[in-house]
């Protein structure tokens, strides 16, 4: 039997630790503790040993008894209420003498409760060690991630074929329907909380779903993803209700060409800021730099947001493995815009697309 | 016009800053920034002056600009990306020394680059002082919470008669169906992870809607909630397809009477340990008290699971305008279990139940 992706993880988080000359890590964010090991319950801590399985510990509490033993069949586990604080004071009867502990996650309160129950163990800072593994996904998570996507591929298509974007449908009644739709194609739900954004609505970046009814000429954005096994898909597209004016096709052109360069710009050793620049030098090449308002993608995962932010601002470069979005947009206040965004994974050559719906501007 | 039921609630902040000796309270968690100002957006920080509203400040980033105009239209706004930090370089400014930070929801990490920004201003811990607050509902609160039990009340009723609850379907089709229509009756959306569970997984407290069909003979437990104005509702009632067998209705009369115990212990004044002693002894004297094996209640309003928890190992006592669950259940492992759960309000004699479904064993 081949080792576990979690217990492949395990080992290279151990390989982390070494060089930051810890002996062990108390994992208490729930998305990690869930990356380590396949838990996906609601309380959990996991002291990481830099030696070995044998002296690593998974706690969680009496609700998820069966639940542990199912999701984390392979490590010892310890059932106690507070969890974190277990762990803490488990630690040095395991031989750790410094216990890292996730100081990007951990309350000022929650750190002085495990220093007490530390005792003579010393607590460090270790803040991101779990988040840098995360970065480069598995093959096992890039395969969560294409299901994820296919679901939210296959929702829209749906959609556009049972005629459910059309005049006189709320966007709540939509992005409802989108949403019910990813479900029947294998969502345990919505990834994040749909957007779905008609005629002058369009040009707000994060506008909700109102009881605005969409109307014939209306640009209508669509930003949604399916959640998979944890996994989080995240794909926009705006269509256009009948034909087009000329300004948004023209609009559209323009944000397409974009996302075109940021998907060519997406190769492994690329600065994030120079992806970023790549998309976004077409847009302010139009004039339109300034109705581009946000970055251009983010990573995407366990998390909906998480590392690498692609952005101006952004450090860091990208790697082979790593899975990201690219979304520019323009917006035009009062009027309408358009954001076309793709989840892709980070390749050596050409990144690989996990949405897989086209591109070309849909007339409805 | 009167005063915003935000503007009191900061009012009622200053007299607890006063007493703590604190000039200023910086308000990072986003929950707590939403009970003080009703802004819903994803990224905020306040400054909450001991002295006025002149001397408070809100913050938000350039994405809310529109939003943060009107939910907060009555506070000086100022727009940063790094919005905790931007108020924090700000105190001084205002004339504060020393300054109150969340403590339980900063992280360490958090904490150092708050100091910094701070600058000469002393920063001091000040944990759980908005939730002592959020303890007692104002009456906005108690109506939103209303609106949102009504909702789930309703999507129930509707289930029942059209047939929605019958052999066959899955537990994933009826928790979504439920939950869509909770939408339907003005939901934003579910409360929480809407727990369906039938025949024996109904022993699961915390089961995950699965695709195991329901079957005639199963006791079905539905634990669902709806989302309104951020407010949000939660009940559980358990029903029993076709005719009950004398082991399910002598199990249903248990935890009804044991629910009924514990809402008759509901006053103001109780101890939280002393209510959920009331319904737990029922089900003790039963034999059955090592299968009930949660607290008795919890605290809900903006968050699903807040303070104050029912439960043995729980401290303090009941006010009115308390509002919190009282969801005894047992669970008989490979067979079934009931639990039977209300939202109600702590009030001078009797409490309010705000969720009105009836309570009787309801055969379909």
């Amino acid at each position: 039997m081949p080792p576990s992706p979690f217990s492949s993880r395990r080992q290279a988080l151990r390989e982390l630790l070494r060089t930051a000359d810890l002996d062990a890590l108390l994992v208490t964010d729930l998305v990690n503790v869930r990356y380590l090991t396949g838990f996906t319950g609601s309380n959990a801590a996991l002291l990481v040993h830099s030696r070995d399985e044998e002296g690593t510990r998974f706690c969680t509490d009496g609700r998820y008894v069966a639940q542990s033993a199912t999701e984390v069949p392979d490590l010892q586990r310890v059932i106690e209420r507070s969890s974190a604080l277990a762990l803490a004071e488990a630690a040095a009867g395991l031989g750790v003498r410094r216990l890292g502990f996730e100081s990007d996650a951990v309350t000022v309160e929650a750190h002085l409760a495990l220093t007490d129950a530390a005792g003579a163990v010393a607590l460090q800072r270790a803040p991101g060690l779990v988040q840098q593994l995360r970065l480069v996904k598995d093959e096992t998570e890039i395969a969560a991630l294409r299901t994820a996507c296919a679901a939210a591929d296959s929702a829209f298509a749906d959609l556009i074929a049972a005629g459910g974007l059309r005049p006189g449908r709320t966007e709540r009644a939509v992005a409802l329907d989108l949403e019910n739709r990813m479900r029947g194609h294998g969502a345990t739900g919505p990834a994040f909380e749909t957007i779905l954004a008609s005629g002058a609505n369009s040009a707000i970046p994060h506008h909700r779903p109102t009881d605005t009814e969409l109307r014939r000429g209306d640009l209508v954005k669509l930003d949604f993803g399916a959640l998979v096994d944890g996994y989080h898909s995240d794909m926009t597209r705006t269509v256009v209700l009948g034909p087009p004016a000329d300004w948004q096709r023209e609009l559209y052109a323009l944000v397409a060409a974009s996302q075109a360069a940021g998907r060519a710009a997406l190769v492994p050793g690329a600065t994030v800021s120079g992806v970023d620049a790549a998309a976004r030098n077409v847009i302010v090449d139009a004039g339109r730099g300034a109705e581009f308002v946000h970055g251009l993608g983010h990573g995407v995962g366990l998390q909906i947001h998480e590392a690498p932010a692609l952005s101006a601002a952004g450090t860091g470069t990208l790697a082979s493995g790593m899975t990201v979005t690219v979304e520019p947009g323009v917006y035009l206040a009062g009027r309408g815009g358009v954001r076309i965004e793709d989840t892709l994974v980070v390749r050596e050559g050409v990144p690989e697309v996990l949405t897989r719906t086209g591109r070309e501007l849909v007339e409805l």
